[in-house]
């Protein structure tokens, strides 16, 4: 069987996340698979990078799934649109070596937070940002964020239902970026644990506002406790931006 | 009476524009004049700095409103947000001089299309791009728009609904960025006629895709005809930015 790799775009707002659920919720799989079906005439399973959670959007998640059908690999995003909804869109496609498995063979994964700091919420957008109003400062929030960089035991920043049993993760580089009221977080690293950039997010927070001290962000990490880090951050914010092989 | 001059930002996505109708459809206006209404129990007329069409947004629109309540001016964005929808929210209010009229101060405006240029549409983002599948030239069509720069009577850039009998007006720069797929187009202009903008970047994009040359864009400015001019681009793409007092 031929095996397909796609990137594809979606925006999470009206979704319970990736992953088919058995109950009646809207889906991205659901979605992909359905469309799938219509174009092939055979029910097909797709295998993406990675979950992502109910509200959360991506600009390049990958998924791939093993077909028979004869559409030239550069035509199905074409062929897929046409059976999606306008908030999911398949945006490149191709033909990969039969043994290639999306997750399995991830490298590494930039994810993007977006805040929105001002007195009053966005509205252009909304759905894309986490509108949060307490003045924050940048550059201690970049501070507290050199301590996540490298190679660590992330157990503080990851939630409670994640059951990773390798907790030890690098994060090449963390990036903050502020355009006026609208602040990115730019996280690129080797792998993420469950909901643990918006627990890092959440944490930098917490800096931002002269709570904790940037240092405290390492001892947090060394104390590998959950209970010692800032709140999980909303999923509006946070977008599956690349996904490295 | 106090005068108070307020920013507004708002998604144009569900509305039939900024004007008050007297059919049933939504508009901002009426939005804004009902929450007026709710929070000063009495009906109270705003005046905005231009109408915007069906689907146009807003970043920075001003309306101005007369009023004898004794709510703090800088109250009005929390008080007004809480009984507005999410897609309009009022980011600033200031009291002004009893003869300031939003319209009549107007010194200039700032005005962004936003198209995306890529073979498959955006998804995230996708209420706030016009997609626009063919290739274009950007450097060609930022050499089309120097053309129209300066002061020029445009007649050639409204559409016949245009009932403005000065259609001298002064661009003082357009500028064309590109990130990615997402091409940005900014007006800053003295004002504009009616589409004007929408017409302008519909003949701009024929310039990108090489059916008229840059320099076409001179001679269809001369010729103050609407017909040799491009089409009207959709209103998705349009973002009122600022308007300058």
């Amino acid at each position: 069987m031929r095996n397909i790799k796609c990137v594809v775009e979606y925006d999470g707002t009206g979704y319970s996340g990736w992953q088919r659920q058995s109950n009646t919720r809207m889906t991205i799989q659901e979605k992909i698979e359905d469309a799938l079906e219509k174009l092939t005439r055979i029910p097909t399973a797709t295998y993406a990078a990675g979950r992502t959670d109910a509200g959360v959007h991506a600009l390049g998640q990958v998924f791939n799934f093993k077909t028979d059908s004869t559409i030239p690999a550069a035509r199905f995003p074409f062929a897929l649109n046409a059976h999606l909804p306008d908030d999911i869109v398949v945006k490149k496609a191709e033909e990969v070596e039969e043994d290639f498995h999306s997750r399995y063979a991830v490298r590494g994964k930039i994810y993007r937070y977006q805040l929105y700091n001002a007195p009053q919420p966005p509205a252009i957008g909304r759905h894309y940002f986490y509108f949060y109003s307490p003045p924050v400062d940048v550059e201690k929030m970049r501070e507290g964020a050199r301590y996540l960089e490298g190679r660590h035991d992330f157990a503080a920043f990851r939630s409670s239902g994640c059951g990773a049993k390798n907790t030890v993760k690098e994060l090449y580089e963390i990036r903050i970026d502020q355009e006026g009221p609208k602040i990115y977080f730019t996280f690129d690293g080797s792998g993420f644990l469950y909901n643990m950039v918006r627990i890092m997010v959440g944490t930098l927070l917490q800096v931002g506002r002269g709570r904790i001290t940037p240092k405290a962000v390492g001892d947090i990490l060394l104390s590998r406790d959950r209970k010692q880090a800032g709140p999980t951050v909303p999923p509006e914010g946070l977008i599956l931006l690349k996904v490295k092989y």
